[in-house]
């Protein structure tokens, strides 16, 4: 069989285990079978609490990232009032696309512009404060998944627990962070988070919603997971998605590993003359981005190109987020003030705990291969 | 082991496969493993569609009925207009709701009453078409979750089709009726249908919409399936779904060996003085409800203390819904007429494709011997 080298974990993470051994019961019956149905839930929100450091009856179980996203953003619409809702311009498209959509429905928005290295930083999110006096809900990410770029959270709460007023809501989207980098959501006085399964190797359609407080949501449905999202509970779902964390739970070793495996990655990419790291100021050892992503953009190369290229050697890479993979637009290079040619440049490399070093080194040959005939 | 004899299929049936052999790819990355994996979601939807006799692209993968319902509901708050939304007063939670989601958000509604078996008439809907002259948007789900009953939709779609002035979008809840009963989506003239895995042994948290034509959706994310559901599809859950489907497709085969289990409990039940069927009129071979799903009440023993003293001898029964399993009110039961005492008193009995003769014998011995002590 083709050997193949995979390189976007950021997509999607190749499958570990999926539990078909739980209970086969609806959590919500009331007989044995349920019972032990919503045992078995219960555990995995447990487990997932213990292993995320927050409450247990703050853990949501949703269908996945977008999802968690877009019950948290379009709670607002059941929030009496007109309070603004901010946006960084770097976001997932699941934010993005609700933005608009929050916009349609009447909702007064408005956008955090991020610095050069695709950040929100406490100084764009002060102006962007300061343009507005009704702001009640700021979203903003910890890991930039076109970029690896992390945004600091607590500097972020900070500025807005600092604001007077009514209180501002603060949701993260953490799906390129957890498991990846140290986060400490109750820590960070976050109101509310997203998390994802199978970007950790668990399943898919499955994913986690926290709320620091219960919100009054815009879907709702059976009254399933205490009325906050409805639907027979994906009990397979919620505990493969316990044993994922579960194996991202060594963040310290696999971070020190994947440091490594990138910073040899970008060290040689360097060394390419045609090759520009997004942003060109990303170093080796640059504590200031996740080493799970690295964006990066090949001289006359067209990123589809590349992709393609690299692809037919055997190497999956990407170029944007794969949730956008339809559209040729790459609105978070665009708002970190990429030039035209590199944003159509632009690859993404993204790797998880399995990736090697050979695998590192198979890459670069590959790339140099390409360089050699492109 | 204790032996258990499962008759909630209603609520979920027992699991048959989740397939975890689908490339675990994206579906919507370019590279190679992204190919393969939407290699396998488009052939999990072409399968789904052959059986279901729809064409491929009028089929939408979700995470399951709930969310199918809510997309195909809120889709009205896209719409330009004041276009008022019906439903029947029979309706599963997930529509129920969200109704009243959609009058809150401005959103003008309307009613269905039903027929005293729980089934929305060609008289009843015309009552309804009547009352109002603005409605856009009608939905009646086929078979009624609590009672079986079947409402004939294509007498409804006659009456919808008939009438003057802007169209109206007929969705149909078919939930508790594909595998079960005949069931002609295209034929029918439906416009929106959603269909749930779990129910037909297949994995939690996957489901299929039926788009006629697409509709502008309210929650969207990264534009996938179409722009109709955002979120990494669930491949897996694709896959394992359209084997669900095809361990459902020998219909009459399935309906007469369910329907010759259920003749011999509804009269055996209706030999128990203390027992009424809800309806009390349904009869042994009556074709106006499924055979799948029974409700019945027995004298002077609430619903939940029969479910409870049955779940200890090993049977696993419901009262109503699994999804309103919360809420003491029955609003299926009181809009079809019944009475405050069979509300309280009522129990669902359904069964399932691997039900046997032997469990309708062996459950009428408890019910027997629960009825000796209570």
């Amino acid at each position: 069989m083709e050997k193949r080298i995979y390189f976007d974990w950021a997509a999607s993470a190749p499958f570990h285990e999926i539990i078909n051994i739980t209970p086969f019961g609806n959590p919500s019956s009331l007989h044995k079978e349920g019972r032990l149905a919503k045992e078995a839930l219960e555990n995995a929100r447990t487990e997932c609490a213990a292993l995320l450091k927050v409450p247990p009856q703050t853990l949501y179980f949703t269908s996945g990232g977008t999802e968690s996203n877009s019950i948290a953003l379009f709670s607002n619409l059941m929030r009496p009032g007109k309070g603004r809702i901010i946006s960084s311009l770097a976001e997932h498209a699941s934010i993005r696309e609700g933005m608009q959509t929050l916009e349609k429905m009447g909702k007064p928005i408005g956008s955090i512009t991020v610095d050069s290295l695709s950040r929100v930083t406490a100084d764009t999110l002060s102006k962007a404060l300061d343009k507005y006096n009704d702001i009640r809900f700021v979203t903003a990410m910890s890991v930039n998944n076109e970029t690896g770029a992390i945004t600091d959270i607590p500097s972020l709460i900070k500025v807005i627990r600092s604001q007077n007023g009514a209180p501002i809501h603060f949701h993260c989207d953490l799906v390129q962070a957890i498991g990846k980098i140290p986060v400490d959501i109750s820590g960070w006085d976050i109101d509310s988070a997203s998390i994802s399964a199978h970007k950790l190797s668990g399943p898919r359609g499955i994913g986690l919603l926290y709320l620091r407080k219960p919100l009054e949501v815009f879907y709702t449905g059976g009254g399933q997971e205490n009325g906050i999202r409805g639907g027979t509970e994906n009990t397979q779902g919620a505990a493969s998605f316990a044993k994922a964390l579960t194996y991202h739970n060594n963040i310290d070793e696999n971070y020190a590993k994947a440091n490594s495996r990138w910073n040899r990655l970008i060290t040689a990419l360097k060394e390419i003359d045609r090759c520009t790291i997004i942003p060109a100021d990303r170093a080796a050892n640059d504590e200031r981005f996740s080493p799970y992503i690295l964006q990066a953009a090949f001289k006359n190369i067209p990123g589809e190109v590349m992709a393609r290229a690299l692809d037919d050697l055997g190497f999956a890479v990407s170029t944007g987020s794969a949730c956008s993979s339809s559209s040729p637009e790459r609105p978070v290079l665009t708002a970190m003030g990429i030039e035209e040619n590199l944003r159509i440049e632009g690859i993404r490399i993204s790797q998880g705990y399995e990736t090697s070093d050979e695998d590192i080194e198979l890459l670069l040959e590959a790339i140099n291969k390409v360089l050699t005939f492109l």
